[in-house]
């Protein structure tokens, strides 16, 4: 591994200022990493349930800090891709949790996939595919 | 078609108050909807360009109302699947529009497509698929 | 669990004479089920590697065991959408090893995913996220 | 265009021999490529319906002549990636018809999609989003 959960969240910190406050690196290792989502308010859809584009950004977000956890810290490497099935309605109140694995890190492609859950649930709410390309050295 | 472009975009105002102010409907006939995202600040990813939550969105909301135009009012469709591919970096500073096509409209899955481009530009920079759960009557 | 491993190949070669012989299930249980993919030449792409094609049926076949595990002999259960990554290439002069898991069964729609391998290998040559649609009973 | 119609139906019969005689490429221009699947028992499931590998095959063999078609005879482009959605069950006893358009030709990348008819029908049986990696020259 090329960074810890702590040099994750503080790369998060830095360079995604914006949106860093929204999660927490709660674990990186050689299994995965897992995301939480602090969800608030300007997540929810009418009805309380967590949006469709707070989840993908959560997916999003998990992937591209479990690469960098395994190749350091690259501002540049852009999603080209994602697949993301909506299985479940989150429950309400709820953080959601993204654990997410990196199964493919080449010279130019990285690929991945994310299960999100409601905290304390064992059901997934939603699963993701991406793909990441990273720009040459 | 059921819905008209303005009653679209009232029907996005009463019901997704949140997320309302950032689309417009620009057309909807029978084939298809263009909508647009007015780009502001927090839609944006550092760098400038706008982040893969807002495109995302976008082409989930566009082909929500495409939907909608066809079968009326169902405010509880909800999207199943959603595989984006990222092509292009939006161009700094200009709105996004998505063109969205409703392919099938099944008695419990509707299925299309959108292409997502920066106004003025003909390349697109993001095309998806989705799907959608029609409830029971 | 509603089928066996030996009920689920019973079911294959009655209803699906074709494509049977290609297929052995390997492991039916609640974690999942593995398939087999017995690796012929007509599975193969100029240079020795096994085709697309060839993987996505082994992905598809699977999940689709993998549910009839679950809910038993139902036919008419119908792919509504796959995303498939391939990330390697498979080993030369190998069987593949579709590992699948259900991760949603609901009333109309159930949605998993397949990792598959080369037999001997531990890093997947492709995923898949397919959904199936379940007729009404 | 690099390649014209007949160009590309003569590389599919020179490199890909096994499975040449089952497509005819219709037509190859600026707007994309057309690719015909002459369906025969081979291709079908129970119920005479065409399959899924054998619909993924004909998005998958379109999408990389009409790229062919644009940067000339690369024999090892792959596919990285494909999300399809099958959409209506094809018309027993005709052929497909995929139309592959390419959406982004990049350095590494080439992204497009695909719609996929029975012929004489107007209602797409499914349609699919294809990535392909491009070799360095």
């Amino acid at each position: 591994m090329q960074m810890t959960a702590e040099e994750l969240q503080a790369f998060l910190a830095r360079d995604f200022g914006q949106v860093a406050a929204d999660f927490r690196v709660e674990r990186a290792d050689a299994a995965g990493l897992c995301l939480r989502l602090r969800v608030e308010g300007r997540h929810l859809r009418p009805g309380g349930t967590v949006s469709g584009p707070a989840m993908f950004g959560l997916a999003d977000v998990a992937m591209y800090l479990a690469i960098l956890a395994r190749i350091g810290p690259v501002a540049l490497a852009v999603t080209t891709n994602c697949a993301i099935d909506f299985m479940r309605k989150p429950a309400a109140g709820r953080d959601l949790l993204a654990e997410a694995r990196v199964l493919k890190l080449g010279r130019v492609l990285a690929v991945g996939d994310v299960l999100i859950f409601s905290e304390g649930e064992d059901q997934p709410v939603a699963r993701a595919g991406l793909t990441y390309s990273i720009p040459p050295k």
